[in-house]
């Protein structure tokens, strides 16, 4: 099991690599009826490309996707949809030199050590190009999550150590930084930060959040398939993603009860909470209130500097890597965590549908 | 699918409330030929027992385990293994009170809202009672892990902000100290702190660590199933653990390449690294170096003080909730996080025993 | 993976020996609010039991089955059901002879061959004593599937060449007949021939046949997860199986086109069919006529004749098997078609509640 | 879950229909290292294209493969390999009356009560080119199993009343009759009857043979996964197949134990059975001998006679289909139960090396 699948009813299986032909995911279990164009993908996946910024390498990735299934007169059949992103800038030319060491920070070694040999050129199937197909599938389910009411705002939340000012909070600046960040001027400190980075052949890490809005009460489920255990998995699944918290996440550790456990109370008829340290989740069930989490993304491994490492002959030596890096993954990443937030959402939303027999006896007779 | 059931071919389903007739785990897919008995099983059950301490209740569990199936002349057949621990102490004439409202940071109100009703008796499935199977899996793991030179280390990193001293590590005093921390100072410490919590009749939170020795390069997979995302998923699944890391985890945000980057060097004539920023899994993958991960676990909801809640009337309430409440969970968890990440490692190893065909060929010609 | 885990959201694991301390099953996903006590599912076990009758042995398995969790106040709660059936009347004694060689017929070599050993001790979890925990968890899914207004008739259609009159048709004799035939005078000629094979100390063979009642259309999905494949793998799953038909199954290969298809019509303003030669399934989905299908049962391998074989020393040898030998599978295997029937029903009709986007929207706006 | 993805660690997901863009599969968990073109791949492709005989219509599928990722300078590199097979000779505008009406004996009815509406044109995914993706797939699983040793001859026993003689068994003969029969002299009766048939506008039947060589003993799982059960399933879920048999199949219920039994002895210094009435499989588990199934398939519902029917305004009318039918479906279906089998045989292989704890210590240690 190479793991390229995920999800229980709403199934994706992503395929391809950096250099090779394509790139692209198969959904399985999709329901019928959904409406969607291959321009509706094309959004989410625009969201991924490197930008034309000063933080940004002048890479262009066209990434245009065709639909090969399961779509009919406009809706989704309930058939697999087949996706699919044919690679064009790439030249394997350049990496005749990576085939031969371990690059510090990648998955080059691990490779090696799993499978006696990899696809060298570009990272392959451990590239951050494989995101492409899990963009592809979460921008279906983030449509189909909007028809139920449901919707995710993902950004930048701090880069270095530049946080966003959540009283400044501007959703429009997320699509339109190019950090992603939704407080321009946080946006303005953290380019100039990176800047700098670039100028120093250095990478730098950042934080991205998530906030769901309206998720319904009582999805997830109490031990293993936890929400917030799927949503760690998903999260984490993600390259470079070395950190997932919920709620308040890791300050929970030196919180006490009195002040972690959120009161109930009655908001316009309904059950709500007075506070969300939570996230949104209990006992692994969404309670009704935001979803809230955040994944913690390492600096870009790729660096201009000089470093150590070892060839395949097993003789340390000295490198310099060259081509085109990003000097950080965060922004590029923002659209990837809402991905896999909204599969991982979707999932749970449809398996809950057997939970109660009266409901299924109402669906039947 | 109540998600009872983990793993792909070490594959454990639990089962269980805190006042049913007993809790207990079905493992499938272990291999035959380990030597296993109850009392093997026993040990590892006996750590999450609570102590007879001053940081914890008088509450007595017996947690006897019977092992029902699968297991012939001392070793495991190949067979599912049935493991059983009957409920002993348990009274269910105290909780018609917390039948009609919802206690914060529990799972009641998430329970009702999923499946209409719940068994509110001691919490039901979502009790931390129901890591009794959790625990009796994880054991059969860890023994296995064992005979492949695998080993975990587990401990209480800190409570609230007391933090051992790393310098100070001594393994014997974490199956000694009741905070399950490797740092008999710092233990004591804790305990003083939590004795004040108890005062306050409140409860405090903790971090626990996991340490794996010994882990071959090469175990995980590169896309979903990356190694650290099942981690993270299996150690998110523990209740009340709201964050999850590997390796440099959160810090990673506001690092750089330059130093989080592992260099690669060659120790006895083996690839090895410098350093250990990434906790040992590049890419989803088992580098080879220690594998080392975090639980950020909240402070016990179950409080003395007064709380402000709702019931099934939707009435706002406060209530105080009876019973006998620990005033931490950490050093209970550390044996699960412990069960959770071997059932993963040893799934992840089994698994990856097909990635090569030559390895295949040899199998079978 | 053992494989002793069956269905996707309606998830059973069944586990135990035939002469360990018992068998079982975990039940993980049933839905919340099906009334369930012991006696429902004790009702179907004790269909499984041999009779007192003159075509069984005189062995006698109580079989009384402990309901441990997933039921609360006389309904399923959703989370998993434990049943245990402990063992009663098994010997040890007698095995030592078995453990040295190979039964014809019976799972003993290819069990040594896989795990390198075996439980020898009764056909260990190779005994048709590992249905108990599929007859249980089947008898949830039947009282799950009544209350959706489907029902199961399930029979013996033959036993060797003595097959049953449709027009004789009588529901009633199922329970009351020792052959468990609707048809009181075939089921008297088949008792007469396996009086005659028990004094031939040989044994016989027969045909199962599975009829279900208002199944709606829809259910079953295109490809893989076609419904009769599911209902093909479920009924093959079952030990001395060997064929398994839907419809006209086998007959189809003599048809054509002109005669196996069945012609649409409008009854009662439905769309149904005026023939049924599909068995209620069509591309791997029911139309909702009855579906039909067929077990073909080997005769029981355990005879009293002498027999030829080998020992683990490689030893050409000829053996007696002693013991408590029934003359056919096939009465007390009847249930046991019936429990994988409901089972992989059940689960189909939880699976298709995704189907549709609209069905999506109703249940959560 | 719409349920095109199959395996549990060599996992195919197949996507596409009749006449959307194309068809494919990804094929997860393939072991690194086997050596595969695109071209190894269209062989097996090519044996499922229509002939140019006077038993199949002229239509011309070109089937061209295109392999996408997971192959790396010939070999696989253990990522997914997605495979992708264009669409070209199909024309839609034959297909606006088929919308409005069921035909009898296709799915068209079923795919409407699941989903509300379906991709009409040509069956969609419920068209015979739905298996495209299957052979692809099984394809790489025949050349895994053949670096195993392990050989399969799959061929048509039988059509209509004609069955071949295995005295005249010729293995060439399989690729060379246009029924793929094994013995000319049949062959030449069979395309007699079936140009009978065209001639009736009528359709024909028949049953497929696959025979399994050098499997070795051991492979298979007791309980649910038992080899049978999985090649049940597997064989079952091909279009128009209504009964699956494993070794003498539907015959054992007429047969006695002392004439079933297979004798054990010893051949070569191997364990051995003088008999192979159980097919290869004692208990869920391969014996070493060769495995024999049987697929009884359905005759083509596509017939030019006049049939009765209903339409979605639920009349009742009477239709004449259109297009191009072929008489039989066998002949092509020959290489989709060869794929099928593969596919199941070798997933069932790389599940066993885990089985034994020694093999595994072998492996790490």
């Amino acid at each position: 099991m190479a793991g390229s699948t995920y999800g229980t009813i709403f199934k994706i299986t992503t395929w391809g690599e950096s250099h090779g032909a394509g790139l692209g995911v198969v959904i399985d279990g999709c329901p019928a009826g959904i409406p969607l164009s291959a321009m509706d993908v094309q959004q989410f996946l625009d969201r991924r490309k490197p930008g034309q910024t000063r933080i940004a390498t002048p890479r262009k990735e066209a990434d245009e996707v065709e639909i090969l299934s399961g779509i009919f007169e406009g809706y989704t059949t309930g058939t697999p949809i087949s996706m699919l992103v044919r690679n064009t800038s790439q030249q394997s030319g350049d990496y005749s030199e990576i085939a031969s060491y371990y690059r510090p920070g990648h998955a080059d070694f691990t490779f090696d050590s799993k499978y006696g040999f990899r696809d060298y050129r570009g990272g392959g199937r451990s590239s951050g190009r494989e995101t492409v197909g899990r963009v592809a599938a979460g921008a279906v389910a983030c449509i189909a999550l909007k028809q139920l009411g449901i919707e995710l705002i993902t950004y930048t939340k701090s880069i270095g150590n530049i946080t966003i000012n959540m009283d400044a909070f501007d959703t429009s600046a997320i699509l339109e930084t190019p950090t992603c960040m939704p407080d321009r001027e946080a946006s303005e400190k953290a380019e100039n930060y990176l800047e700098q980075c670039i100028k120093n052949s250095d990478s730098a890490g950042g934080i991205i959040e998530c906030i769901v809005k309206n998720m319904p009460a009582g999805i997830g489920d109490p031990v293993f398939e936890k929400l917030d255990a799927n949503l760690a998995k998903a999260v984490m699944s993600i390259g470079a993603v070395k950190a997932v918290e919920v709620g308040d996440g890791c300050a929970v550790s030196f919180s006490n009860g009195s002040f972690n456990n959120d009161a109930f109370c009655i908001e316009e008829q309904k059950i709500s909470k007075k506070t969300n340290h939570a996230g949104g989740i209990l006992g692994g069930i969404s309670d009704g209130s935001d979803i809230i989490l955040r994944a913690y993304v390492k600096p870009t491994p790729s660096i201009y500097s000089t470093q150590e490492t070892v060839n395949k002959e097993k003789e340390e030596i000295k490198i310099n890597i060259k081509g085109r890096h990003d000097p950080i993954i965060v922004p590029r990443a923002v659209v990837v965590v809402e991905a896999m937030t909204a599969i991982t959402l979707f999932d749970a939303l449809l398996l809950n549908m057997t939970a109660r027999m009266d409901s299924i006896q109402k669906f039947y007779i």
